[in-house]
């Protein structure tokens, strides 16, 4: 049979997961492939560190240079995080004539219009499906199985990690410091948790699938972004009085004005697919103009479920399917810029506002009178007596449709009333 | 930019929402495919017929032979429903050297063996993403987004006809008769819906997507399959009381003694993805040994999501995806019949099981007695007295697990017993 060489570069959880895969089950990728995935070199730091599993006698190497001038590796599977060395190792692996496989959404999210530009010229191909969604194939779903639609929408949640620690606030009362202690001892969030819990990582996924669904090219650092770090326990609770879950969803949506992309926590109507998504869990709910609403559910992340991403993308290259779909997505470059994004303020929905306010006569009327005045209207209002603490007592309106900038107006406002105490809350209603 | 010829053999409900996104969105395949797709033949029945929308000159035909002889079709979507003609025509097609996108699951559940092989032969690819599950791509998800997995289990509600009458009687109280008529009128089944109600339709999907996933050889009329259509209200009551709902369910599990694959009602436990699943949508959930759990949740079937599927089959047939994808999935060939199937009898599970028994004293020791003479666990019983009617009252037991085998001689000791009255019934538990 045909042999084809794969190396490895990073041999950390994800990396470990595929060298596992490609060795455990060869016959299966061979199966699938129609040729042997042949691992030939997996490059690590350390080359002492015990692995917990067997490595073929002359794998591992400490030296990219041997990947690189190595004649009999075909593709590549780089799973350096960050953004250095892990660009200038992608280039370098592309000029010497490999096809790359990554799960690294940093680093296309920043440099995506470079290094699919690069590949283009030299006819190799980049493919990215771990990048995104972990185990949930998003990525081949939107450019190739959904081709037939124009889609309309996509809303996601892309953060495993957030998810997590939102599910124990939500479910478990979990106080949000315990909540990642929780998250980092299960693995399921870094030491350094930032990037996560500050709607970041969710930024960056959400401009790769939006470039993919709409055409839009999206840098993430243009998605107005907001994590789940400064959420309050009393705005679940409340959330949860009024029938809804608070979830880090990352919406996407084209609209006559253009796309509007936005991530932040939201309030999802209880039972329906996306509220329902639990612990490390990610699920993405695209709606398409032919297929109409399609919902996906799996693990974000975790070692096998990425790895399961990596293996699909290597046989994918293998047999030249990737060359075929990385050549007509056109992907980052200048044909495909096709939708510009729209104003922010523009976004309409409908809106969750909390505002501290002090406990005496006419406070309502106040608030009610600046949303009427920013043509607001009100669905609904929370306020309870049990809540009532030094004389300030938390009141909940659920407004009708609006458009963010109306509501950041009627927002200025309020928060400027004598009446109004600081800490006030904003969150979207996902419809 | 460089065209290829389409044919549409069948202009019925879906063959017409294949030709409006091939007329109307002809910018947005020939961006995914890289080239034109030109429909050049639609064959009809009746030339005369008003299809509600405009055709080009010359475009309709009702002479097949036309396709067949064309030079420049060079891919037909083959949509003649049932086994002859379609056959032959599928035949003679790959015969002629055209590429064929059928969503015929019915011929390739009865044929798959011989017009694969035939297409085997003759260099040719046959899609047929919209054969099964309608606008969810589980056929690719399985054959190419998972492909690094050993798939452990499928399980699925693919009928949407069934699922639509089901979700009436479920949620709405509506009876069975007035639920089909329903589905009838909102076009969600057929005048005679027989095949869709008794099962059929879903043993014939399951029987394909257990090839695709486990490489079985499974003929359809070999999966054990009982329909919707002689449920009893009864028991949706019942279940639902016992915290389940009651779906029609595909499973399919690979175990020890080989794939065990049956189609029937079966009770799912309430808030769980597949019990949730509402009206004519279809659901698949498939578990890999890699990527864990992933749940695809879309409309099973209706004019644009089908023709969604179809369209995206031509595209990945004009760009040469198919026929990579099609040489190395071995479909139905000598190669691909590495798992055997089962004996249905060793299938393990829990089971709900009501019986109609006298209103007299001891009956429930009697049928307890004789489960635990077959080692059948009692998880929990249910008997109301307000259910009594002419001295009957039904009981209803759910075991803990056992096989299929001990819990069908179990039911028939049961049944002869003097104080069991006819009309049980036993439901499969889905896990």
């Amino acid at each position: 049979m045909e042999k084809i060489g794969v190396a490895i570069i990073g041999m950390g959880t994800v990396g470990t997961g595929v060298a596992k895969i490609l060795l455990d089950h060869g016959d299966r990728t061979a199966r699938h492939a129609g040729k042997t995935l042949w691992l030939s070199h997996a490059v690590v730091r350390d080359l002492k560190k015990d692995r917990g599993f067997e490595v073929p006698e002359g794998v591992l190497t400490d030296d990219i240079e041997k990947v690189i001038a190595a004649d009999d590796v075909q593709v590549v599977v780089q799973l350096i995080g960050g953004i250095e060395p892990a660009r200038t190792v992608m280039l370098r692996l592309l000029e010497a004539g490999k096809d790359v496989v990554t799960a690294n959404k940093a680093l296309l999210a920043e440099h995506g219009p470079e290094l699919f530009e690069k590949a283009r010229q030299l006819g190799r191909s980049i493919a990215f499906e771990a990048s995104v969604a972990g185990g949930i194939p998003i990525i081949t779903n939107i450019s190739q199985c959904l081709s037939a639609n124009q889609i309309k929408s996509l809303n996601g949640i892309l953060n495993g990690t957030s998810n997590y620690i939102i599910t124990r606030m939500d479910l478990e009362g979990t106080a949000y410091d315990q909540a990642v202690k929780e998250a980092q001892a299960l693995g399921f969030a870094e030491a350094d948790p930032a990037f996560d819990v500050d709607g970041t990582d969710a930024a960056q996924k959400l401009a790769i699938l939006a470039h993919l669904a709409f055409g839009a090219r999206v840098h993430w650092s243009d998605v107005p972004k907001r994590g789940i770090d400064q959420l309050d326990d009393l705005d679940l609770k409340y959330a949860k009085q009024l029938g809804y879950r608070i979830k880090l969803i990352g919406l996407s949506r084209l609209t006559t004005e253009g796309l509007q992309a936005v991530v932040g926590p939201m309030l999802v109507k209880a039972g329906t697919p996306l509220a329902e998504v639990r612990a490390n869990y990610n699920a993405v709910s695209v709606d398409g103009d032919a297929v109409g609403p399609v919902f996906y559910h799996g693990q974000g992340a975790g070692q096998m479920p990425t790895a399961s991403a990596v293996v699909a993308d290597l046989i994918d290259t293998a047999v030249g399917r990737t060359a075929i779909t990385f050549k007509t997505l056109e992907l980052w470059s200048d044909e495909s810029n096709r939708i510009e994004m729209a104003q922010p303020g523009d976004l309409t929905g409908r809106f969750y506002l909390r505002f501290n306010v002090d406990d005496v006569p006419n406070v309502m009327a106040q608030i009610a009178g600046v949303l009427g005045q920013h043509n607001i209207s009100i669905a609904s209002v929370y306020q309870h007596d049990n809540d009532i603490q030094n004389g300030v007592v938390p009141v909940v309106f659920v407004t009708k449709e609006t458009t963010e900038a109306d509501a950041n107006s009627a927002i200025y406002e309020i928060e400027k009333l004598d009446c109004v105490q600081s800490g006030s809350e904003r969150l979207r209603i996902l419809e």
